[in-house]
């Protein structure tokens, strides 16, 4: 345990590779959208080539794994064979064909004359801190390059013959196109205390990026003195109104439920007004419950469908990522509002109504990054969104909130032009 | 001290008050932009009935600072009087008539028949901590109100009764339009360890912006949990090209150094090529030295100006906030450039130059909030800037960079309309 405001010093490695990648991030700052896009091209045929080398060097991840007992679903995000090398050599030329996000803004002529144009400008080091899926390692490094920063990844020691690999051919690609390998730095330092360091590194360090479990964001929330983009949580509801179309809201519920259980964006809550329970629930029950979905519901749910169990207090607020919903029976929209206010995480949030003026309410008042109408909760995602992959989905209201982009990994720098211009 | 991970409960008053402006946000994000400018206008003229009280309460404010010895300058700035009650008063009518910043962004639609908007909407309780200026009360919240977010204030003790005054009249007047007074909650308590316990108030907090001595903002850095804007530190350089005008070289380095010494725009450093520095310094320099201003220099400098004191290695990093200038003679623009990236706070860059690829280069390269090309740096306010009002300056490169105004305080929700969409 660190006493706050005891200085932490980061290892001298740690120093080294961020001041690496800061220098790098320099050079890349004045690069322009052809030669950073030449590099992500280069970095697919590398990974291309390299597709032999990259499958056994995973092979040997995996089997350590296998060997510490890892499930099959642990194992199937860390395994890379070819056609998911090829995906992801075919990912980094997506990212290469988006539109570059730097140098886009604003411009506008003060009174005096002076000029001002307010200008996408590259964060600078990002640095991102995440789970064992080496796929991740190429996504989340070559959307922070596209958008001109240099990027410090610090993956896990599951994947790390796997990230290895896949860091030193992005390297390659990187020195063949005349630019400093530094622009992706991947850590070799697999310990817990590398990361509080990492948290403390202002001014080598523009942001950080934790991508797990809760107990990872904790940790890095409390102790970062860096700014910080908390991702993860999501306790989603979808709340079927009065004036359901229930054929929509079984198809909905059922989506937003069991079509990817592990994830933040999976509905993990049902509230379903009075009006319309004696004929909803038993249907969108049913379909849930056919599906090998436990519902733990308030005494009302109990009482329509003999299957459900009794929800406890501290359901109303669990993420179960699991075959799991819990379920309650509102008075009105406005209980809805509130219930999912208290207990939501402002992750995603759906309506399911015919009703213009319910799903007008319901979109103002719910405070949340993403709202739905009509649609599973399942479409808060980057590339659902159309932003061609995401860095992680924001949880928090500030610089973003909800899937990041490449826009949201830059910030922003007024360009002021005047012609011996003072203040009075 | 406070261990790292153990929580900090705040006391109840805090949570108390704090939920009230909870409560207050909810209701005042679903209002629209007319009711918020009456209740604007209201505030205003509530000032203006209650100017003769309100510059009783400040006399008794000024008169305690004077007793336990404050100087002339923080008396002043503490001071309010009738003329300058009017110009809170006209403030709060200024920003009525800004345009609103809620409810605007894009819209687009997915190939799948997806509706998405991304709508600017409030950030929800802001927290502002303060120094002695009373104006700032009303500023900071009716920024803070006009863009549909309640405010925690936190001012300093020495402006206390005037503090509370004006937040009786504000409220007075939310009240009288409808609305919640709990929009605008100033805090009573006055010792150091509400600060802690506001840094640590996740879920009630939504953004915590400190404004004040770099003590207070680096304690707040060290100790929030709650999303933080930075501001403050400014060391701003000028920097005089080999093709400088001169005369707008002397008008702009004057400025910028003299015009107001206590801001975090003034400039504190002056680069000058080498070319030119035999023709520059000594026509630069006496004008400053004839303003009372300490030239600290490099040995050239020092080489060319008899007035001039040598610079120690300390001085390029430092932020004087007085009549004092460190000086630099450079080889070139790129060495002004890795001079300023090494030793600037990222706040306000200028270059003086008549060379457009001097400008170029400058402005690409230099990280920083606001780069100028022959202008002074005392215009990163958002007055200058045309946003009618700031709550700060941030330093930081999240979120909101230089001025932050109307449009920095809010943040976004994606709107998703469906027609019963599901994820394949």
């Amino acid at each position: 345990m660190t006493m706050l405001g005891t200085p932490i010093t980061p290892r001298p490695a740690l120093t080294a590779a961020a001041r690496a990648a800061q220098q790098a991030a320099r050079r890349l700052a004045s690069t322009d959208t052809n030669l950073r896009n030449a590099a992500l091209r280069r970095m697919a045929q590398g990974l291309r080539e390299g597709c032999e080398a990259i499958v056994a060097a995973n092979r040997h991840d995996v089997e350590m794994a296998r060997q510490s007992g890892a499930s099959a679903a642990i194992l199937d995000r860390l395994t890379l064979d070819a056609g998911r090398v090829e995906a992801v050599a075919r990912g980094l030329e997506d990212v290469a064909a988006l539109p570059d996000p730097l140098g886009e803004g604003e411009v506008w002529t003060r009174p005096n004359g002076l000029r001002i144009a307010k200008m996408a400008v590259p964060l600078g080091v990002i640095a991102i801190i995440y789970e064992g899926r080496p796929n991740v390692t190429v996504e989340a490094a070559s959307l922070a390059f596209k958008s001109g920063n240099a990027v410090i990844l610090r993956g896990s020691s599951s994947a790390q013959s796997s990230n290895e690999i896949l860091a030193d051919r992005m390297r390659e690609a990187l020195v063949a196109v005349g630019l400093p390998a530094d622009c992706v730095v991947l850590l070799r330092d697999m310990d817990r205390d590398v990361i509080d360091e990492m948290c403390r590194m202002n001014g080598m360090i523009d942001v950080l990026v934790p991508r797990g479990g809760d107990a990872l964001i904790q940790r890095v929330v409390r102790n970062a003195t860096v700014p910080v983009i908390e991702t993860g949580v999501g306790n989603c509801h979808v709340y079927v109104d009065a004036d359901a179309d229930l054929d929509k809201a079984e198809r909905i519920v059922v989506n937003a439920k069991t079509q990817r259980i592990g994830v933040c964006n999976a509905a993990e809550s049902l509230l379903v007004h009075r009006a319309i329970a004696a004929r909803a629930l038993p249907r969108i029950g049913q379909a849930l419950h056919e599906r090998g979905v436990e519902i733990r519901g308030c005494v009302e749910t109990c009482g329509l469908l003999s299957f459900a169990v009794p929800a406890s207090d501290d359901d109303w607020d669990r993420e179960y990522l699991d075959l799991k919903i819990s379920c309650k029976v509102v008075e009105s929209l406005d209980a809805a509002i509130d219930h999912i206010n208290a207990h939501g995480t402002k992750h995603s949030e759906a309506i399911v109504t015919e009703s213009y003026t319910s799903s007008r309410r319901f979109t103002s008042a719910v405070d949340a990054a993403a709202v739905y109408v009509n649609a599973s909760t399942r479409f808060t995602d980057g590339g659902e969104f159309g932003f061609g992959g995401e860095m992680g989905i924001s949880t928090q209201k500030l610089h973003a909130r909800g899937p990041m982009g490449l826009r949201e990994l830059t910030t922003t720098k007024y360009v002021v032009l005047g012609d011996g211009h003072v203040r009075g």
